[in-house]
């Protein structure tokens, strides 16, 4: 299948001076052995393949998710989604992404269980008042500590506010299809339930209805994300990167990151976006971040950040490189307003549309950086729409499998997201957890004597 | 003067491991030197040290400030902020650390003019339906292209909705004392005033108008916010590590830098934050990143970004270091309930405050981070209030100009961020600059076939 929204490309003119020929050829080969390594699931983490095909798997039949969402938009003003990392972000950087930033039509969603704030539920909870309100509970064991402690919380706060059968009707729960905490206290309360599968993790669970319930309920059009997400499939098949974006992104930071450009910045000139760039984050520091390699992900949006890390990224330390995300078409633009007298100077703008003013600051942008020693390359996207984001979404988790690969990782796990874990449950007192409790106390009191002010 | 709430300390335990006796000499030697640098004005940027003394400048007469806040707290329901970078940042980070995330008191504080994106725009006046507006705009020359036209879209609407003479009384300028088109516009409409001082730059002006008015509009103790800087004045004065946190956060940079630690991630543990955060990686970034040097700062919020960041920083390259932000009494806490049955298994914490499980999420991240290799300390607030709030942001100022001083630049200038600004106009097409103009062109179609997808 091929879409227009979908067609992605990569300008990476910018990077050409920092790779040479021989540099971009063993790059390619590296990443052509993982794009094999990949469609023969021999590598590493070949049990968590599932998000490969889930696009058009996902596309089969969306009726569950659609008419839940259509409950939710009859039941809700505001939709509460509780959830962290993967079962948080995609949802996020979908509906922020496509919904106007005030006043959007349906439900307002606002997002709980992604941290431990006690101010912040008090204050979420306070400010719904009236409001008619939904919970989409988001968990795949139901025991992580932030969601479960905000729904311990929330589940309450429903049940005295509709009692337990009506609170029951307004609960959506994705967890997994038979084990778990989530799980059995939704088959007992009678909840809607929605699937995560097994195969998939959680930064690569937006196809799932971990995202696409959320993002359905927003009033996006989940099929067309899909459709987008589907011919970014064909298109990350392909083996030529003149014409597979995914290949030359991946060859780029693969080259890029052996000359010792550690940091890729991802800076996109779309605020809306800015959540999408947090969602990269996880995804590309999560999967490659480990064995003491990885490249550092950050991210800007701009032109904001123009007027902030824009010094640093033209002048400071030359260990980045800088990926531009741009969109060639903007909705609903509005014109520069001619002004009497010009005292500002910005006539010579009048009649533009601030979509060409923020084209020129890219291209700007672009080749003052690249004057300053930072490669970049520029992603386009055709627009910002529901299959284009989709396409995007699944663009940059094709390429981090590729990348994690090429880099000799797994880019499937996160066994880092352990340790603070068990630490911090070791130090809450959790039962079974008495002797690296007494570890850590005494490491703390050993050390706890350097302290200033 | 002594405030308990501007009593910053830094706990560096868990940096000793990798800072040897006399690397942490030398550093100490750099940090003083810097100190008597800045005390004495002869260092680089001498002309830019206005923010040293502002604290207690500005507590001197705050009425007309106060004046203000109150008109536009009577007169609005939202309040637009136009402004970028160093007019946008310091505001938005202290109002979005103290007020409620959700339904606050008094008029909702909007921002514009800090991107170019005509989408957003709309979406913001389309959203202010019949809600009764004001406008701050911020600039010191009036022309910078971003809140230049943004303000020339919202002027105009301003008009159209309330006519010439009412929307004059609804707009508020912080701009040049004398020169510049904002304030020839701002004289000739009659727009209330306020003055940025010629000595003081963007990244630093949090203290002045430029922050203390819509802070203030937003219904926060501007009193209390200076107290707490005025404070942190006298304590960064002092010449012992031990007792001025300053020195000591500024020690541990300068030494863990010239050991390889080439990125700083400030890591808060309070969304509420965030912007903190942002505004932070301004300060530091423009301050430090130039003549090829500096800490890359980037910044995650816990503990949502430990499900995200998190992985990166426990396993990935060695090349970081981090900086936690935590404020030891946390207002209107949640308890966590009892569950009959415990399905979820966190029984042990019921009756727990919120605050008590994220203070050992902090403890037991910082000793996993430190198992993992990041040498980390951590900045303990006494609180979240106005006070502390102002104590932070003067204790960050204090530190990057000793950090910027003993790294060798100037930490009061950002050459860095005209670069893109000068391609921008050009190829916008300004008046007299034709030949950059074609330049840029001629090299934008000679690499222009290096685009893949």
């Amino acid at each position: 299948m091929e879409l227009a929204d979908a067609r992605i490309r990569i300008d990476y003119a910018n990077t050409l001076g920092f790779i040479d020929t021989s540099a971009m050829e063993s790059a390619h080969q590296r990443i052509i052995n993982a794009q094999q390594l990949l469609a023969s699931r021999s590598g590493p983490g070949a049990d968590f393949l599932g998000w490969v095909d889930l696009p058009s798997q996902a596309r089969t039949d969306l009726s569950p998710i659609l008419e839940a969402a259509a409950r939710i938009r009859a039941q809700a003003d505001v939709l509460i989604v509780v959830g962290i990392g993967g079962s948080y972000l995609g949802a996020r950087a979908v509906i922020e992404a496509l919904r106007p930033p005030f006043a959007a039509e349906g439900p307002a969603v606002i997002y709980a269980g992604h941290h431990i704030d006690g101010a912040y539920l008090r204050s979420l909870m306070d400010s719904c008042g009236d409001h008619r309100v939904c919970i989409n509970v988001i968990s795949k064991s139901g025991t992580t500590t932030e969601p479960a402690l905000a729904f311990r919380v929330l589940r309450q706060w429903m049940e005295q506010r509709y009692g337990r059968e009506e609170a029951a009707r307004r609960t959506y729960a994705t967890t997994d299809a038979q084990r778990g905490a989530l799980r059995r206290v939704a088959d007992e309360e009678g909840y809607t339930t929605f699937v995560i599968p097994d195969d998939v993790g959680g930064r690569f669970s937006v196809i799932t209805p971990v995202g696409l319930l959320p993002i359905a309920a927003a009033g996006i059009d989940i099929g067309a994300f899909l459709d987008g997400a589907i011919a970014m499939r064909g298109i990350a098949a392909g083996t030529n990167p003149d014409s597979n974006p995914v290949l030359r992104y991946a060859m780029l930071r693969d080259a890029l990151y052996r000359q010792g450009k550690h940091i890729e910045v991802l800076a996109s000139f779309h605020p809306e976006l800015t959540v999408v760039s947090e969602w990269w984050k996880q995804l590309f520091g999560e999967s490659e971040g480990k064995d003491g390699k990885g490249i550092f992900p950050a991210a800007v949006t701009n032109t904001t950040d123009l007027h902030s890390m824009g010094q640093y990224i033209q002048d400071g330390e030359r260990r980045l490189f800088e990926t531009f995300l741009f969109a060639e078409r903007s909705a609903d633009d509005i014109v520069v307003p001619e002004v009497a007298g010009d005292t500002d100077g910005l006539n010579y703008l009048a009649g533009s549309g601030f979509a060409e003013v923020n084209a020129n600051a890219l291209r700007g942008t672009a080749l003052a950086h690249l004057d300053g020693g930072v490669p970049n390359a520029t992603i386009l996207l055709p627009g910002i729409n529901a299959a284009s984001i989709g396409a995007l979404l699944y663009f940059f988790e094709s390429t981090v499998a590729l990348c994690g690969y090429a880099l000799g990782v797994n880019p499937f796990d996160q066994p880092g997201v352990e340790a603070y874990k068990s630490n911090m449950f070791a130090l809450l007192g959790k039962p079974g957890n008495e002797a690296r409790r007494s570890e850590l106390l005494a490491q703390i009191s050993r050390d706890g004597n350097a302290v200033a002010g």
